[in-house]
Order: structure tokens, then C-alpha cells, then sequence
């Protein structure tokens, strides 16, 4: 049994501690659709920071914001080959437009089959590159800069809330140029964003770079990801971009006429996040007393508990609180009295569960002192122990904005001594990587803590590497990037034995 | 031909003007999927804007925002018998998960069939009704307070962009609660958050009411709206907001335990308003040079077109307006620097066409001699002739606020003066009634301007109801609503000849 404020710690079981945390967290739930979650208020205000947070990052880099159609016709999905194999697969298929009532009972009508079958968006690089083709006239007309925040479907047989779901929430960026280097600078620089999005806002460190031919998007010419390492060791793949060269240029026809009136293919990106990241900050923050939130994208950064007895004492609790959470909300701080008729220590441990980031428990001494006794949701305990301090109202209030921005840096750090420590670099063959890793466990079963393995790679493409892909895969690792910036290889590939190019890096993933 | 910068005017065909003006504004397009839009930049900034200052409201009237699934499977739709009969006709269909590639063709894989069909949500009471279910136990839970922002889809045959397509976008709350009176006070107050919204942001007057029992809502006990009169008289069904009683809770067992411990079921409301809204903002303020927009929701109020010349002196003008463009986002002003190289004039047009409320002109005097030359959008021209003025650049600057403010103001009295001067209060009979209305034309043929009829009304139900509906859709008239709030009806119903209980107006309608 846990002594903490979950039912299951991460060491007894990490599958069932992220379910847990979902749960009593309030962030999330299953629903009667297969594969489709439900987004609670707590899960969904976490959702609206960080859009908002990453809305203006993609506005300040000179996208404008768009929305097209939720259903893109079957015949789009065939045009790109490579993007056939790849999404062609598991998606819902809207064939109808009608139900009719026969017999009292509702069915589909068998007379309204749409001439067409329309695919509900897995992705929207077919119906978007539709209307860029419309677009597009001149090289005046590129850059051209959109995206979309929008729900997409891809059916996926297992499914785990906010990791892999049916539907889910994303944005997804879609950019045409007028040629492969400021293609690439683009696809680059929304990686960068991406990367000081999650370190800055999410707390989440990660490692950028460039995924192997095997692990691209389905039609791309190459996929950049940021990888996270989660509290048991696996990677959480956090943000993808690619670089689409002329692919789905020359499939749609977007052409432009370049300074000297000549029609040429644009070159294209397409890069994206989705709510997967939020499954991403719970395993990168959450504890065994539920989650533990960045205050960057806490829906409420400082949560106000009035230990209400029941008594006429009450009222002047309740005001205090209300005058602190007043003090708060104007110096910029999301505060939340929260005054429910719910015993004291049953809402102090809903808001640790959830992770607000620092919540005050307001009883009749501290009204009656002028004083705050309050707790930091990142160092929650000593030991067993709950740790509280007590500081005038005016220091708290002065000192709250600091406060925040200590919690957001020492959970980036914490985070961050976890990736830095846990890449092992000294693996010489396929065989130490294999003893490393130890056997594949089965995907719910969590097991011991596992790192990274940083190798030297000498870049095979074809054949090679897909059989060297499957060799990976029968331990449940892959090849999770090339980090860019990386200094000079040196020794030879763990696979081929030629001499590396550069590392890569190796994991479980989720 | 038109004198204007649209190439048709509202007085030659207003449905062609309504089309020009979503094209040459850049704020929607329509897309290769039969009735569903592409939203602009343009048309996005300003639902964005719209989203803002709406979910603002509904947040501080104590909802919170959740997220529900895209699909409901089709034995939900078919719970509560009303909900049926009004949304299972027109709806998109999923009936599989795959596709399968046939000889080189992309075909529906006809294994992949699912076991019960998923419709899209046309609108989402019955999956949020079957949470409602599981989340409420005691009446400590209530009111529940849930909104949500979302695409959802219903098979038009005949689309319009905003007014009317397939997919589209909304926000729908849900609530419960413990009994009749709090679910009707939170009904009408949801309407009440709609008329200053879309009066105080928008700039559009409305008038709020209830629907006749022939016009609810599938399921509801009450549905009421908010109606905006357009440049032609017709009215826009803006937002509507209904009271549910117990159906839905009964159809779906949303039942709590009261103090007394005795298991009741909720009282219900939902509500919505949705992308239709910006085509009523195109209707209310577009003139024949374009769209209007009133500053709350421009995504750029104020923009500044340098006067380019192609000559070294350009970066002098381009200096002058990025400083005046600080100074004016300084004051909290949505600002662009529109420094494209396109000729001014047509850079002008462009945003007259797209309705930046204040354009700015800065040519080498305006420069030199420290000015800003501004025109107006609310107020382009004098006759033909464009009007504009020329301030001391600190003096703009520092009016821009109130100047904004007065812009907002002044499209609202405009619209306001046309509500309220344009509804008949003098009609004795039916044939009165046809008369004024003259005979139905055909839905996209415009025709003169017709305001709306205000006529005492006995409330009939029923059959009775059904056969003044029917006599009316003859005259492509239907009732609007019963204004809230009216003074003590006097004389005899219109139709039944009975004693008045109170007036209804009366219009065609969008």
C-alpha cells in the first residue's frame, strides 16, 4: 500500500500510477467511445494554457491561424503514395449521411451512401495543400504560413488517455517556400520552438534532433522530433517537424512562378503537438501524491483552502481568503479560493493530487495573525513528513511571484537531472545494448527504471535499417533521434560496424 | 456596376454581396468537402476574437470548460424520442475504420465495419448527458456547469458560408441542476450573457425571447433566442438557449440524491452560439466597400499602410510606422504595419474590403511633418469620396482608444436605429400580414427590404400551431420569437382571433 495520496506509487507499478493520477487528478477520463476521452476541467484548463502559451510562440513566428474541414475526401488521401502506407490505415470512415427509424428502431439509411467516402482528418496535409495549390500564384506569395489547432482521429487499437487516443486534440502547422533551405530553416526553427516551448513552459527537457529514414512522417524527406524521458525511463516522442520536400507539392500541384515566370514546386513543412503533452508533463512531474503542475500551465497557480469549521468564525475566514486571493489575482497570479462545503484535509489533498502549485490552508490563527501558512507542491515532504511554512501576508503576497518561478525552475531541474543523468554512452555492441535493456517486458507491466542508450550510428538507410529496426523492435527499443548539435562521432556503429557519423539515440518509448 | 470596392452592392443582389464580401474580405472560402468552409486568417482572427470575449463570459458565470468526444455512438441519439425526430436525419455517418488498398485503388475495407456506428455530433447531449450520469451523485454536485468549444456536423443540403454548413464550429454549455427554478434562471441568464455579448462586442442589437413550442429545440421545454435583424431585413436566429426540463436526465437517469436522501432527477439546460455569428457581423455592418468590423473583435484595429515608393526614402516611412505602431500596441491596440510589396492603393482596398476599423496612410509629409492620416472604416466617405484626417502623431495616439470606442459605438446605433425602426407594430389580420410581406421569393434572390411584424399572439399549441406555421412558411415567414420583458398585450391574436397574451414577431429568416 502506498503511504502516499495515490493508490499506487510509481515503483509498485508505473502503467497504473499514470491511470491513477489521470484519474484522481481530474484531468481525464474514458468514455463510451472506443478510444475517445473525455477532457475534465482541471485536464482542459492545463489544455487552454498551454495552447495559449504555444499560440503565441507559432503567432510571433508569423503564422497565421486558420481552420479547414474536418473531413478530407478519400480520393486526397490516395494521392501522396507514401502517405497512403502510412495513414491509410486505421481511420474513421464517415460512407453515410442519414439515419432513418425503421420499425421504431434507428439504423443507417442505405439510400444516403455519399458518392465518396470522407475520412475524418488523421492529418490535414492532403486537404490543406488543396487549398495552398489554390493559393499559391507567385514567389510573392511565399512564404506561406498556417496553422490550425484542430481535433484529428487515427484508430488506434490501444489506447491509453492523453498518450494514444482515437481522437485528439492538436495543432498542426503548414507552411509552403520556395525553396529546400528556407523549407528547412522553417521545419528547424518550429523544432526550436518546440524545444524552448517545453523546457520553458512545460519544464520538460528534451532532446531535439533528426529521426532515422525508418521513423519519418509518411511522405516527408526528413522528421526532427523532441524526446522527453519520462520517470520510467521511456521516451515520450513530444513534437514532430518535417521537412516535405517536393512530395506533396508534386502530388497536389502547388506551384508558384518564380522571379524569372517559371512554375516550380513548392517545398513544404508540416510540424505539430497534440494533447499527448500533457501525458508527457504528468510522467515527466507527477509524484506518488498525484501531479505536480509547472506553474506556467497551472489553470490555478495558488489554491486557498479556508479551513471552514462550520462555525460563525467562518465569515471572517472567508473574507481574509478573499482578500489574499485578491492581493494574488493582482499581481497577475491565477488564484482559487476554494470554499466548498468539503472537509479541510479532503480538499488540501484534491489540490495536491492535482498539483496545484502552491496550496495555503487559511485557519483562524493565521486570520487572526495576518498571516499565510502555505505548501509547495514540489517539495511537499520531508520525508514522510508535510512541510508548511508560515510568512506575514504582505511577504507572501510580495514574495509569490518568485515563489512561482522558483517552483517552475526547480521542477525543470529535477526533470532535467533526470535526463542528463540516465543516458548511457558506453554500450560498445548490439550485445551490451541488449544486456542493458534487459528483456521487453510486456507494454502495461512497467518494470525497472531504464535510461537512454546514446550510440554511434553510421546513418544505413534501405535494408539495412530495417533490419536493424527489427532487431531493435524485438527489445521494444527504437531509435529515437539524432541530437542536433552534437559534437563529432567517433568509433564505429553499433550495427554496421563502419565508422559512425554521429550518435543516436536509443530507447523504450511510449 | 458598383462605384464601391465590392463588385456587387446589397441593393443589386444581397445574397451575391453577402458572397463577395466573404471572398474579397478573406474570411472564408468553401473547400472541396460539399458544405464545409475554410475559415481565412482573416475570418479566423475574428473568431478568435469572438471565442475570447464570449468564453470570458462563461467563465465568470461560473462554467467551467471541458472536452467531449467528437463521435456519439448511434443507440445515444436514439435515447431521448424528441432528440431523434429533430437530429437523426441529416448526420455524417461513420461506418468503418479502415481502408484497404484494391489493385493499386483506395477502397472502404469492408472487415473493418464497426459493431454499432458512430455518428458525428451534430450536438452533444446525449454523450455529455451519459458523463452527467456518472459525475452527479448528491446535490452537492449541483449545478453542474459545463461548456465546451467544438466542431460538430449536421448534413446540410444547402450551405452558406457562416450562415449555415455542414461542419461548424460553436461553444455548447450543459448544465444540471436540483430543480425547475435554478435550471430556468440559468437558461435565461445564458441569454442574457448572449444579448450583451453580442450587443456590447459585437455591435449587433438583438432581441431576446422565447421560441414558439414549434420552433424549441428537439427535447427542449423551452427554447429561447436571440434574433438580429440583417441589412435586409431578415432576421439571424443568433444564439439560442433551452430548458431542458427532465427529459434528457430521464432518458439518460441523470438523477441525484437530495438532502433528504431521496433520488431525484436534474432539470437540464443547454445553450450555444457558433461560427454563424460572424455571418451575422457581416450583415449587420458590411456596406458595399466591404466588411465592417466593430474594434472588440478585429484581429487588427488599427493598420498602417506606408506609402511606398520603391525609393531609398521607404525607410524613413517604414522607421515613422514601426514607431507608431509600437505607440499604439503600447496603449493595448491590436496594430499592423501592412508593408508588403503591393501598391498602397490596393493595400488600401484591401483592408476597406476586410474592415480594419482605422486605416492609416503614412507618406513622406505625414513623415516629415510628424502626422498620422487615418480614414475611418465606419465612416469611409463623404457621397463618393473618401474621407480622411490628419492628427499630430502624439495627438492620435493618444485619442486612438476613444476613437476605437466611438467606432464600436457608432456601428451599434447604426444597427440599433435599423432594429428599432424596422418592426411594424400595425398589422390587424393575416392579410395585413401578407400584404406587408408580399410573396415568398426565391431563398438567394434577395428582394426589397423587409423588416419584421410585431402581432399578438394567444399562444396557440398544437395542431392549431402547426396550421398558423404552415400559412406563414407559405410567406417563407416563421414566428421569431416572444420578446422577454414586453409590455401587457392588448387586442386579438392574429390568427386565432383570441384574446393576445402577449406579442411575437414575425420574419423571414436566415
Amino acid at each position: 500500500m502506498s503511504k502516499r495520496a495515490l493508490s499506487v506509487s510509481r515503483e509498485e507499478n508505473f502503467p497504473d500510477w499514470y491511470q491513477a493520477i489521470v484519474r484522481d487528478g481530474d484531468m481525464a477520463e474514458t468514455s463510451p467511445v472506443r478510444g475517445c476521452m473525455i477532457i475534465k476541467p482541471w485536464g482542459w484548463g492545463v489544455w487552454e494554457r498551454l495552447q495559449a502559451e504555444l499560440d503565441a510562440r507559432i503567432k510571433d513566428t508569423g503564422h497565421d491561424n486558420c481552420y479547414f474541414p474536418l473531413f478530407i475526401p478519400m480520393s486526397f488521401i490516395a494521392k501522396e503514395a507514401e502517405h497512403v502506407e502510412g495513414f491509410a490505415k486505421e481511420m474513421a470512415v464517415v460512407t453515410h449521411h442519414r439515419l432513418k427509424n425503421e420499425g421504431g428502431k434507428l439504423v443507417v439509411d442505405p439510400d444516403a451512401k455519399l458518392e465518396e467516402p470522407l475520412i475524418v482528418r488523421p492529418t490535414s496535409e492532403t486537404i490543406i495543400g488543396d487549398a495552398f495549390q489554390r493559393w499559391i500564384k507567385s514567389y510573392r506569395d511565399l512564404p506561406l504560413l498556417v496553422n490550425q489547432w484542430a481535433n484529428v482521429v487515427r484508430w488506434e487499437m490501444r489506447t491509453r488517455l492523453f498518450l494514444r487516443t482515437a481522437e485528439f486534440l492538436w495543432q498542426e502547422g503548414h507552411t509552403a517556400h520556395a525553396d529546400k533551405d528556407d523549407a528547412v530553416a522553417e521545419t528547424l526553427k518550429m523544432l526550436e520552438v518546440y524545444r524552448t516551448f517545453a523546457e520553458d513552459v512545460l519544464a520538460m527537457p528534451v532532446i531535439a534532433g533528426e529521426k532515422p529514414a525508418n521513423e519519418r512522417f509518411p511522405g516527408a524527406d526528413n522528421t526532427y522530433s523532441i524526446e522527453a524521458m519520462m520517470q520510467d525511463g521511456k521516451a515520450l516522442q513530444a513534437g514532430t517537424s518535417h521537412y516535405l520536400g517536393t512530395h506533396f507539392a508534386e502530388a497536389q500541384n502547388i506551384q508558384f512562378q518564380n522571379a524569372d515566370g517559371k512554375l516550380t514546386y513548392c517545398h513544404t513543412t508540416s510540424w505539430g503537438v497534440s494533447t499527448r503533452l500533457i501525458g508527457g508533463v504528468i510522467m515527466t512531474h507527477g509524484d506518488d501524491d498525484g501531479l505536480r503542475l509547472p506553474p506556467a500551465i497551472a489553470p490555478r497557480q495558488i489554491v486557498i483552502v479556508p479551513m471552514l469549521r462550520e462555525k460563525p468564525e467562518d465569515a471572517a475566514l472567508i473574507e481574509y481568503c478573499a482578500a489574499l486571493e485578491k492581493d494574488l489575482k493582482a499581481a497577475g497570479i491565477r488564484t482559487l479560493v476554494d470554499a466548498k462545503a468539503v472537509k479541510s484535509a479532503e480538499k488540501r489533498w484534491n489540490w495536491v493530487r492535482r498539483g496545484a502549485p502552491v496550496i495555503v490552508e487559511i485557519g483562524g490563527r493565521d486570520a487572526s495573525g495576518g498571516n499565510v501558512t502555505f505548501m509547495r507542491r514540489d517539495k511537499l515532504r520531508d520525508g514522510d513528513k508535510v512541510i508548511s511554512q508560515t510568512l506575514p501576508r504582505a511577504d507572501f503576497v510580495s514574495q509569490a511571484p518568485a515563489l512561482l518561478k522558483e517552483i517552475q525552475q526547480a521542477l525543470y531541474a529535477e526533470a532535467k537531472a533526470r535526463l542528463d543523468g540516465n543516458i548511457i554512452t558506453n554500450l560498445n555492441s548490439f550485445e551490451d545494448l541488449a544486456a542493458y535493456f534487459g528483456p521487453a517486458e510486456g507494454d502495461d507491466e512497467g518494470g525497472a527504471f531504464k535510461g537512454w542508450a546514446r550510440v554511434p550510428w553510421s546513418r544505413p538507410e534501405g535494408d539495412s535499417l530495417d533490419a536493424i529496426a527489427d532487431r531493435l523492435k524485438a527489445l521494444k527499443l527504437t531509435i529515437r533521434n539524432a541530437p542536433l548539435g552534437q559534437e563529432q562521432a567517433v568509433g564505429k556503429c553499433l550495427f554496421t560496424g563502419e565508422p559512425a557519423k554521429e550518435y543516436v539515440l536509443i530507447a523504450r518509448a511510449y
